[in-house]
């Protein structure tokens, strides 16, 4: 852990690069340290995984966002061509509320900066939410781990 | 929110429209009305996603439904062909059971008017459930819900 | 119920059966029986489904392998091709801490005898969960399960 999955719909993989937001989230995971200035997340646990959906449908279908006409950057030309990404990251439990609110707005600022040009040219809704891990059972196996032990 | 997320084996392609049955959730949870007749979800965040699974594994691998013959309307032709469509709806944190069922039965009925014609021809399990988010954290950033403020 | 997904990454695919892991899996969920030796799952509610991750970020995105350059086995010949897998076993309400293990302990060993071969040879991640469903509605729908009925 922590473990990023990202659901999305596929109408974004023509107007921004998924693969570079997978990275820079990782990243910046990577970079998130404690009060006392250790990683909060171990360095081979850090996971990022990007869906786009097979289907979708968002709100109205598109019918809002023709009448309004504003924010018509869309690849496709329509106004209605709504897009939306939901990124979910999963956490182990424990870590306290402080720490919960630093990794979201870290990953936040990450997340807000790479859509930042597709925000004000297009209809787009983003949500970024972290789940803490409630898991009845729980097993890891590891060959990237021990790269990152001392 | 809401955040509909389907999980489904890819034989349901060949055999209903999937991009049909997102719309017609994403409409029917713009109806959902709570007792003073206001709706339960905002407009601009009602999201449907669906994911064809590129490996699956149900029940015994088909072996009963081979045996049985019953319900041999598969596109394969396979009455061991099982097919199968999970459901989950992803709603915010704080309301109360009547409108979770109001939600729930809505939305099932949906999904049983779409499959009812698959349910009697072909082996098949649909399971719809919601999920009340237990975020720890969240943010969301939207260029869709100012379409539908007033 | 019970509902498997696998989320990994792509590069998998090219090195190992993905389809014959989650008919392994399916095979041993329906194989795990309570203390008085009947079934804890009903077969007709085995449902396992896998996806191969469009896009990903592992880790420091392959550093410590290439200086490491052990496990050099991934197909792409290149020991900083991380790859990762995450199995999300959801379950009904209700069952006990014992059963809970003994499924865990059941499926950890079906997934490492899979993976064995590439664990000795390429850097990858193994995460195995069990989480116990806390839906707040349910509803079901199947013409599978009545092939079990007795």
């Amino acid at each position: 852990m922590p473990h990023l999955v990202i659901y999305y719909t596929r109408n974004l993989d023509d107007e921004t690069d998924i693969d570079r937001l997978c990275r820079s989230l990782a990243d910046a995971i990577l970079e998130i340290k404690d009060d006392a200035g250790s990683p909060v997340f171990p360095e081979g646990g850090i996971r990022v995984l990007a869906y786009p959906a097979a289907y979708s449908a968002i709100s109205d279908g598109g019918a809002a966002g023709r009448r309004a006409k504003t924010h018509q950057g869309a690849a496709s030309g329509d106004p209605g061509d709504y897009a939306f990404i939901y990124l979910n990251l999963r956490i182990g439990k424990g870590r306290d509320e402080v720490i919960h609110q630093a990794i979201g707005v870290a990953l936040t600022k990450v997340v807000h900066e790479h859509f930042e040009p597709l925000f004000d040219a297009r209809h787009i809704g983003i949500t970024f939410q972290i789940d803490e891990g409630r898991e009845v059972f729980d097993s890891k196996h590891s060959s990237i781990h021990p790269l990152f032990s001392k």
